[in-house]
């Protein structure tokens, strides 16, 4: 099992908000690596999932739908000074509860960056405004207003967040491999730079989750291996990408966003209906879909390097995700439907029988062509590993104790973004639950195997075009 | 079971080539429909699939490789005056074999119009030239060539096949809804005149899949619940689709063909990485396949009306085909692996655990909106009527004896097309292996649902626009 060492000292109390597959996945690790005793554990959620693993860590369960309209009296006397706030719910907004953490004097960690109910589907915002760069924008202003103060860690859990430290562990070990290795960058400035150098132009979170349960699939049902009011949600935003600067062609679809950092784009469609083409080493090339992520967004415009105010560089970056084969299948239903969602829902979770979650970062386009860093969780490992995980639940979960140690360890540094933790020590927590973690070139390109039956409109002369990536 | 009234006289001998899915299940039922014995039957196939079946039904089996260099020889032996020859094969030429079954005087039926062994996937020619149109050009050279002589019905299984004539009867019953009963067309103008009048503007068939078995498909395995060589080969076939006249949009990488019937044309890309939306009575509203068949092809021809030579109406008649779970997640396997066929494949049959095959004709743009009807046939109902048949085998098999009845009674016929046979007659052979034969009416459209999240490019004025069909 993982962490022998010290806990992290915390003496004030942990409200933890939602307790479904992550919740439920975090609740037995928790007092492994942060002395705290159940007692100083309350869960407030809004349904009944997950009463029952409450009830096994000892920590008290409340049933509270929190809204816009009741956060501020159900939370406000739950909440003192040197509290942490573990927000691991859906429809409840990261950024309300982040400005209330700082007027409480709390730290706060959540896995991406949500709004309240409604808004990601909500068809009188445009698609630029109920995309995750406007939700990040609205973050980065939050920050700016906010300053230094209690830390906030947003978007700190598998991706976002564990990502974005596989990616600098990768980039220092593709250093080392090109005969270029580089001592851990101090500024972000620098690891832009060393991005730039060692030629990457491309990065794909490339994952393929062959998890599988017992019973198949039935119409009407949606399946995953996670949160599936989470994947609804973010398969019916826009398409998202940061957008490189070796980029020569506008997708079909395609725009840049009125306001903020300009480092994505967004497609006039959802990201559960938009197919690219990527690669993992145990599946091979496959086709995995274009799901919007906060860190697709974020690691593009953390790694944009600026001259004189002009962006000389900046990588490609989106997610690349097949899901469980019986997420595949729902994906496809609920597009059938037109985005009506099914009826029911499975999460698979004890009845898994096999299967591995490889999820990491695709590094594309230096010297060495494409270098897959990442974690290859088996079921059978995560089982070994805690109770109430699928692989997939517990890399979300590592990144959340990755985060939360950190937090606890820099509890003044404000409202920060996975790429700006220390990967070194964030790593050191996720590791054990991340393991085997492996890294390995691949000769693929997403021209690999192209025009064998039609021809094709790819650009030949750079693989490396999104162009080349996206399945028309 | 099925057929109890009297056998059909045949004093020839049957030579059944290939005995995958198809061959297994027509052996059991071949002999209560064909005053045949076992010892006039002889199944010559190229590998050792289906050997117990012929063993259980007393027949002789032979496993050779039949090819373009070896058939005449092969053959050229095993064929008499009077005998039949049913091909339901992969990579053996149909027109090769009508040809000589013309010469030796037999008859002869095939479930497709099939090529010589490469040439679905043959990139020396072009993708007009590796279409089921062209397949079809050369079929109809052909029978004007041979003109009238033994019998010889092509593309006469499921579908292509059953699914011409039950366009005839829905015709016939939409006619008689619509408040405007008529009799049974007798002319190929006739028929088409009735179509016109009844505004029918496109013609699915429309078909969704749900069985399944115990075990899921692996990763590396192409799974199907019927020739997964024959779904593989014309899933890499150009999407093709009768082209009506009402039409105003030609679809992306859309081309007309460059001669022939002019009644379809064809998308430069696989069927298999091409989705459509569709409807059936008890999956509802759904995405399926645009695989080539030569129904789409055949059924619009035929139903093109002429005025003074200048087509005057001609509905769209494509297959929407949305095959089983588990073909499914293999299509999408298949696709991301740029059309390398997976190594191992599994049909789905005694390990089938549910499911129905909703095998009809979807009828659109008329007065009463869209009309389904086909065959609503379950495992459990397959299995009641004949051993190694699953739901879609059999409703192939069903296709194939009304065929193989009609050629027995009109046997000098020439090549004809499944458009040109007495549907009633075929009609009665088949229904009993296809029950339920249901036909309902529903609202649905195109258009339904769309533009739930993201502004789309439709055509609202005409919803049976293909432009709205198609999954883009």
């Amino acid at each position: 099992m993982a962490q022998d060492g010290p806990k992290i000292a915390f003496t004030g109390r942990l409200l933890m908000i939602g307790c479904g597959s992550i919740g439920q996945g975090v609740l037995p690790l928790l007092f492994k690596h942060i002395d705290v005793t159940p007692d100083r554990v309350l869960v407030v959620t809004a349904d009944s999932r997950g009463r029952d693993v409450a009830a096994e860590a000892g920590v008290a369960f409340r049933e509270i739908v929190i809204t816009r309209d009741n956060y501020l009296d159900v939370l406000g006397p739950l909440v003192e000074p040197g509290d942490f706030i573990l927000n691991l719910s859906v429809e409840v907004s990261s950024l309300a509860l982040v400005r209330f953490a700082k007027d409480k004097g709390a730290l706060y960690l959540d896995t991406c960056i949500e709004p309240w109910a409604g808004a990601y589907t909500d068809t009188s915002l445009t698609p630029s405004q109920r995309s995750n760069y406007m939700l990040r924008e609205n973050a980065l202003a939050l920050k700016r207003e906010l300053g230094k103060g209690p830390t906030a860690v947003i978007a700190q859990g598998a991706n976002p967040g564990m990502v974005s430290q596989l990616v600098k562990e990768a980039a220092l070990k593709l250093a080392a491999d090109l005969g270029k290795p580089a001592d851990v960058p101090a500024s972000r400035e620098a690891w832009s730079k060393l991005l730039h150098e060692l030629g990457v132009k491309a990065i794909h979170i490339a994952e393929r989750d062959t998890q599988v349960s017992s019973e198949h699939k039935k119409p009407g049902e949606f399946v995953n291996t996670w949160s599936i009011d989470g994947f609804v949600s973010e398969g019916s935003q826009p398409a998202e990408l940061g957008w490189g600067t070796h980029e020569r062609h506008m997708p079909p679809g395609g725009e840049r966003h009125p306001a903020g950092c300009d480092a994505a784009i967004f497609l006039n469609r959802p990201g559960a209906s938009t197919r690219v083409r990527t690669w993992t080493p145990l599946a091979g090339s496959f086709h995995g879909f274009l799901i919007t992520h906060n860190e697709a967004i974020s690691i593009a415009d953390y790694y944009t390097l600026r001259e004189g105010g002009r962006v000389v560089y900046r990588p490609t970056v989106h997610y690349a995700y097949h899901p469980c084969d019986d997420a595949v299948l729902s994906v496809h239903e609920f597009a059938g439907r037109n985005w009506q969602e099914q009826e029911t829902q499975r999460l698979l979770m004890d009845d898994i029988t096999s299967g591995v979650d490889e999820l990491g970062v695709l590094l594309m386009g230096h010297a060495k062509g494409a270098y897959w860093y990442g974690s290859r969780l088996s079921i059978e490992e995560a089982r070994a590993q805690a109770p109430h995980n699928s692989a997939t639940s517990l890399q979300v979960v590592a990144g959340v104790l990755g985060g939360m140690v950190w937090a606890l360890e820099n509890p003044e540094a404000g409202l920060v973004e996975a790429d700006e933790l220390d990967h070194v020590r964030v790593m050191e927590v996720m590791r054990p639950y991340l393991e085997p973690v492996v890294g390995a070139y691949g000769d693929w390109t997403p021209l690999e195997g192209r025009e064998s039956l039609f021809p094709e409109d790819i650009d030949r002369e750079d693989p490396w075009q999104f162009k080349n990536v996206l399945v028309v």
